[in-house]
């Protein structure tokens, strides 16, 4: 609980410091505990349910924030100027981090439009596939085995609090499939290669649109598990598209395609 | 010219390692220089016609390459890997780096889609957009004041050489205005709380789509330009969409409504 004197935790050695940078780092995986940075995406986090370990911030600074996360049961830690700096990645740094447990959603017992992410490796491109997912509404961002972890530090900054509001789940390929086939997903695999115009593909069917990774697109078990392949045309000179970009090509077609029933 | 026995480069402290490292750290804007990294980004660049001044390789690595920038009359310097990793920033280098010259592209004398960053600060969606811009076969993409350098060598990455395939210049917003006018074409203003859904805008007219920042949206002088602003409409709880995904979704509905015509 806050006291009127709180201690201030001066230096970069800290335990408490060692313990948030080493889970930001990606180097405490078994803890099921993620680090996110900003008051912004913080209080997404709260308003979704997630639940605030401890929030790292100035004496003073984000009083609603710091009162909002003692209130839920956190625990709000007073750092220096020079801690904070350690603690933050951003270039221009809201003053506040925190630790927070992932949320372990389940699998829907429904869902119509799905993302699955098989193989997406860079941090930047998760995160904004998972929040170009929740801009259409997607029920569910699945993600498969080889795809980085939605709760890199990377990738929660670039869902923008996305993956608090959209059900991320991550399992291997053979359960992933099991669960699709069982939600009666149609499994549409984005491909440079593939076998149909996206234009023509049907999206108005529950489907879930299968991103490979950025080098070597999907592995062989997609590409035999698949209903469909579509391609994204390309007009000019460039090789292909980032997937990031084409997940929102083919997401936004499924929404147009579906008004236009 | 290539000697037996090339002088190998073996200090970070070497005059040609400093240079090649403050173009690119954007330190050296006047030189009209570029620092692009990977073999595979140098040669989209050759076989575009940009001048390779210079390429930092190991001795005996990419020797096809090596071989084609002195017969285009640049330098080749071999260094130390010690040296090599310095000059990389990636995380799987490709084991070569380059100084390019600037293209300078014209003004094109007519265009029927283009592409305008008004104020895009991230160079990761800067250089993707670019890439988008040239996958959808776009005439022109325009850099106006406020938007990051086209040649910051992370945008360069993220273009993954499609700065090389598209006209892409840098301007201020009066003589980007006036340019556009005079190419005949209607400004489409990209923008969260824009007065037409992209689906009920005419993309079949020659256009130039106007993305602003990330964080505050376009400028005034832009909002004030504008033919029509158009928005993507968010279904979920997201926010907004990454503007480099918004871009994708523009271009590729432009290119639908197009091949519908």
């Amino acid at each position: 609980m806050a006291t009127d004197r709180p201690t201030v935790i001066a230096s970069p050695a800290n335990p408490l410091v060692k313990q948030a940078l080493a889970v930001r780092e990606g180097r405490r995986p078994e803890a099921g505990t993620a680090f996110i940075e900003g008051a912004r995406l913080i209080d997404t986090a709260l308003q979704a349910g997630v639940v605030v370990e401890r929030l790292f911030t100035l004496d003073g600074s984000h009083p609603a924030l710091a009162q909002a996360v003692l209130a839920a049961g956190g625990t709000v830690s007073v750092v220096t100027p020079a801690v904070l700096r350690r603690l933050t990645q951003t270039v221009t740094p809201q003053g506040t981090v925190a630790i927070v447990r992932r949320p372990a959603p389940e699998w829907p017992s429904s869902a119509s439009l799905a993302v699955v992410l098989a193989g997406v490796a860079d941090p930047g491109n998760a995160g904004t596939i998972i929040r170009a997912a929740d801009a259409v509404g997607a029920d569910l961002v699945v993600c498969a085995a080889g795809t980085v972890s939605p709760y890199n530090a990377k990738a929660v900054r670039a869902s923008m609090g996305s993956l608090f509001h959209v059900p991320v789940v991550t399992a291997d390929a053979s359960e992933v499939l099991r669960r699709l086939r069982n939600l009666g997903l149609r499994l549409v695999l984005a491909d440079a290669a593939g076998d149909t115009g996206y234009l023509q593909c049907d999206f108005r069917v529950p489907v879930a649109i299968v991103l490979g990774g950025e080098a070597a697109g999907a592995g062989q078990v997609w590409r035999q598990a698949a209903d469909a392949t579509v391609r994204i045309p390309i007009f000019g000179r460039a090789e292909s598209l980032n997937v990031a970009l084409a997940a929102a090509v083919l997401l936004y077609e499924a929404r147009r395609q579906r008004l236009e029933l």
